[in-house]
């Protein structure tokens, strides 16, 4: 139907007839001619049609934005003084020989260059007309480009692209699943995988030796911005292999794709161990481009007679830490008390502070609402921190856990809100991660998955567990946990240990996993493997805030599609078929 | 772990030292010295350990089969005698200096090689076993090798890689959908897609051009052997074209990926009318490697004083038709007994037949239950046929729908029986499908889906429906429909008329498809597309027998994984989340 691309038109094409379709991006009457604006996927050509050519242009005069239009013509030279230097095409014009209604428009619910202006239920419910903005198609465009270059890396290194189920058997990922019930089995579901987890590590056995997969996982949960109910991961995994093996192919992978991509080199990925990265910067998926880190005073602040920073430095679970902004005393007092109001949200009871304006002048030249109970450590503090005049000091005293969320938080607001960054790109990985995490009443529940293996012997493990290591390891960049895994257990004896020491015993381990007990002792390698989450990558990739502008059609964060109007009622012949009934009938069913 | 692959190794390595991993396939003790078969995912290599090495011995001694080891050793040649010219690895073997065994294995629940005394339900209920077998593991290992080309090749081509929903909204291909009940909405339901149609037809009208995804799509039917409740779709569409776009590139695609792979090529796919296949093949699918016919016998029957072909010869909506089968005269009356109860499965009252077995001897030389009824026209008969001695002429006579399809599956089953076929792969193309078909009581449905176009105006198709044709074409390989597709309705006003003939009134239109009807308005350029069967095509290319031998993990014929145990119970609480209760209580919650 067409010769060309609009957007690909260029010099190289002068004096050739050219055949176009698109949609009418914009149009113009300037001087008895029209300028029609026509955009297809590769860009917008600007089409001039004549008078002298009557019936094309008693069909141009018709044509409104977002008509669908078939254009012949002759490529020409744009005149002297109306070239477009900020446009591929913007070179040349098309003179029109012929134009073709192919569809009409009714005039969209929204300007393509006015979205803005409408909510985003708005550009949910016309996802097509939105989808239709070149910064949106770019990125969908962006992420076809990613998959593949991540599926040839993949394939080159010898992995195998293997289709795990989408009906299954509930994993214990720890989210909520979604459920299927089942016509045939009266009673009973599938649920929806949150991960491929035991099916590629039954992949490792059956001896595949490297599985990778692009898969759609799902969690029903509670829904944050950058959530959504249904999510896509590039799912790896390997056998005879160690972290080092895993993190060489998942580092590679990553590496090339901004190389080939966003033409960045992102070098060698720096390593943390999960302690450090807890210690430096509050967070294990610390923002490295943002050149601040918290300062343990505990030591300083036991000698203080303040019980706010005495209670929790004398406190095993207790911190206190302090996070040094150089220049930062220009924030304002209300600007701090924004940062008080933030920090609160991670259950910090208040923010203490401390403007340096001039070290020399001793007290007198500190600025702060807490100076006054720690005279006799402040030099010490001002020392440990480097403390210089014009910098601000901020403090988090409590339990371990909030003045690491909270000041790891602060830290990345101070970072953006200052901009501090240092650089562009800072990936790393943080290894040596706890295997359990307490919740506070000694009961263990696994920190990544109970399927990881522990860095000791089934022994160690079970004798006490708080303390011991896991094989994980999560890959972070700026901030953002791009991806994580770890060594599986591959000893039936060690993957009952860990089950006990989570308080599953041996009839619930039968029952939940007995597949996978069954599959560890009929020959099961050792293995290991990881999975990226798709959409933070290409939402890291492209810049995108949120994650719905990275899917072609998201849900909302109430998750539902508004543009299909899904979820919906269904009929009272589907639900007898499913052996199921509504608890509560709506008012109305179709 | 390893420096090479067992599979890999050839006389290229001899005198290096290797460190192999992978599972003992098989286990001699032949001279006081232990040989190891090593396999790996490339394939076996044998490892020699002699007593000389003591600790590598004394572990290779209680090593059985299914094993993890690894092990490191010298490659040498064979003594001269044993090398083995059926194995890639057959003239080394590895002699070994270290044993170790990385996982131990207990019996496993049935030899590699002797699957076929287990059932299927063994097989699958340890599947990581099954998928050991070389011919489990080579099939899966084609179907990713397949899904890479054919991403290249539509890449190439460039088609977007562009994911769509799996939790959406019930769309009307005709099955019956998987439901999800959503937590967040009280008595609402996501089903999972039948096909991404509709999500494709959207990101058309937003300007893509051309996408395809390679997507997972779900029916909840009574399973038959060939289909799953799960299966994978190659899904492609693109704008501003004809079905001679579509066809040519779906064409390349299969043609490209049989050279590749196979080392066929399929030339160029010949066509055929929807019509034209019916009658000549009883089927919409016809088997081109079968060289039999059906031929029209109508007007000599309608001649005949046998009321069981002279009916359906005078009914507008019957049809007599022979088959005949050269060299046929030699199936017994048994197996003719057999076929008669075949056809019957297809609604065939009975199966007529005559045996040619001297032409010039008259009535004389045939042998057949029917001659004598048909005296008057058997010589034109045996001529339109071109009966030769020694051939059967089968008959049908009917309501034409189940002489096509008796006399189209016996034509199948006869090619299949004889052998018949006279050639490896047959592909073609079946074109001018009709829009509709009716149920028997006037209502119309569509034959393929209600957003293909017809061939014809919206002004014509509500005058007279029935016997229009539509743009749709289906891609047909040795007797199996490998996809279809279609030209897509992109006018507002065909697609309500096209609802219209089908029953669909305004409101329901609005309530079902109003998403896709605004679409339609705001702009949306011709478009068509088509989908292929994956599971198929792999079945296909590899000669598998069952679609469970291409899938890693599929269901049983009950809908079932008897792997993990899916479906299967979950808690109250749950279902209380999901706002639904069973309608009869299973004996046992979890």
């Amino acid at each position: 139907m067409r010769s060309h691309y609009c957007g690909d038109l260029n010099e190289r094409h002068l004096d050739q007839e050219v055949t176009l379709c698109g949609w009418v991006h914009r149009r113009r009457d300037h001087g008895g001619v029209i300028f029609l604006d026509l955009r297809d996927r590769n860009g917008i050509a600007q089409v001039v049609v004549d008078p002298d050519t009557e019936a094309a242009f008693a069909t141009a005069d018709r044509a409104r934005n977002e008509y669908v239009l078939r254009i012949q013509g002759l490529v020409r030279r744009r005149p002297e003084g109306t070239v477009n230097d900020n446009m591929p095409t913007g070179a040349i014009e098309v003179l029109a020989k012929d134009v073709e209604v192919l569809n009409t428009a009714e005039t969209p619910p929204f300007q393509l260059d006015e979205y803005g202006r409408v909510g985003e239920e708005v550009r949910l419910k016309y996802r097509y007309v939105d989808l239709r903005r070149p910064e949106m198609a770019d990125r969908l465009r962006l992420r076809s480009r990613i998959t593949h270059q991540l599926r040839n890396y993949l394939e080159e290194q010898g992995f195998l692209d293997i289709e795990t189920p989408i009906l299954t058997r509930a994993t214990p990922e720890g989210a909520r699943d979604y459920l299927v019930p089942s016509r045939v089995h009266d009673g009973h579901f599938f649920a929806l995988p949150q991960s491929p987890q035991l099916f590629k590590q039954l992949l490792m056995v059956s001896g595949f030796d490297r599985y990778y997969q692009i898969a759609k996982c799902f969690r029903d949960e509670d829904l944050r911005a950058d959530r959504q109910p249904e999510f896509t991961q590039i799912d790896l995994e390997a056998s005879f292999v160690d972290e080092e093996d895993i993190m060489g192919v998942a580092e590679g992978m990553i590496r090339r794709i901004f190389k080939e991509v966003k033409d960045v080199d992102l070098g060698t990925f720096p390593r943390m161990q999960f302690s450090e990265a807890m210690d430096r910067f509050g967070s294990d998926k610390p923002d490295l481009r943002i050149p601040l880190e918290l300062v343990d005073m505990g030591d300083l602040m036991s000698q203080v007679d303040f019980k706010v920073f005495s209670g929790p430095a004398a406190d095993p679970k207790g911190r206190v830490a302090a996070l040094k902004v150089p220049g930062g005393a220009e924030i304002s007092r209300k600007q701090i008390d924004e940062y008080t109001k933030f920090v609160g949200i991670y259950g910090a009871k208040g923010l203490a502070w401390i403007k340096v304006n001039d070290r020399s002048a001793g007290l007198e030249g500190l600025q702060s609402p807490i100076v006054k109970f720690m005279e006799n450590v402040i030099e010490q503090v001002l020392d440990r921190v480097d403390a210089q005049n014009g910098d601000i000091i901020f403090f988090g005293a409590d339990q371990a856990k909030v003045v690491n969320e909270a000041l790891g938080a602060l830290r990345c607001k101070l970072g953006e809100d200052l901009n501090l960054y240092t650089q562009e790109w800072a990936p790393l990985w943080v290894v040596d991660f706890p295997m359990f995490e307490e919740d506070g009443e000694g009961r263990l529940s696994a920190l990544h998955h109970p399927f990881t293996a522990p860095s000791c012997s089934a022994e160690a493990l079970e004798a006490d567990p708080a303390p011991q290591l896991s094989r994980a390891y999560d890959m972070v960049l700026n901030g953002t946990e791009l991806g994580g895994g770890s060594i599986r257990i591959h000893h039936q004896e060690m993957q009952q240990a860990v089950f006990r020491v989570l308080g599953i015993e041996a009839e619930e381990q039968q029952e939940k996993f007995g597949f996978l007990l069954d599959a560890l002792k009929f020959g099961a390698p050792p293995h290991g493997g990881l999975a990226f989450g798709l959409d933070r990558l290409i939402m890291l990739m492209t810049g995108a805030k949120s994650i719905r502008d990275v899917i072609a059609f998201p849900k909302t964060q109430s998750a539902s599609c508004v543009l299909t109007d899904a979820p919906g009622e269904v009929s009272t012949q589907q639900l007898k078929d499913l052996h199921i009934r509504l608890r509560q009938k709506p008012q109305a069913e179709s």
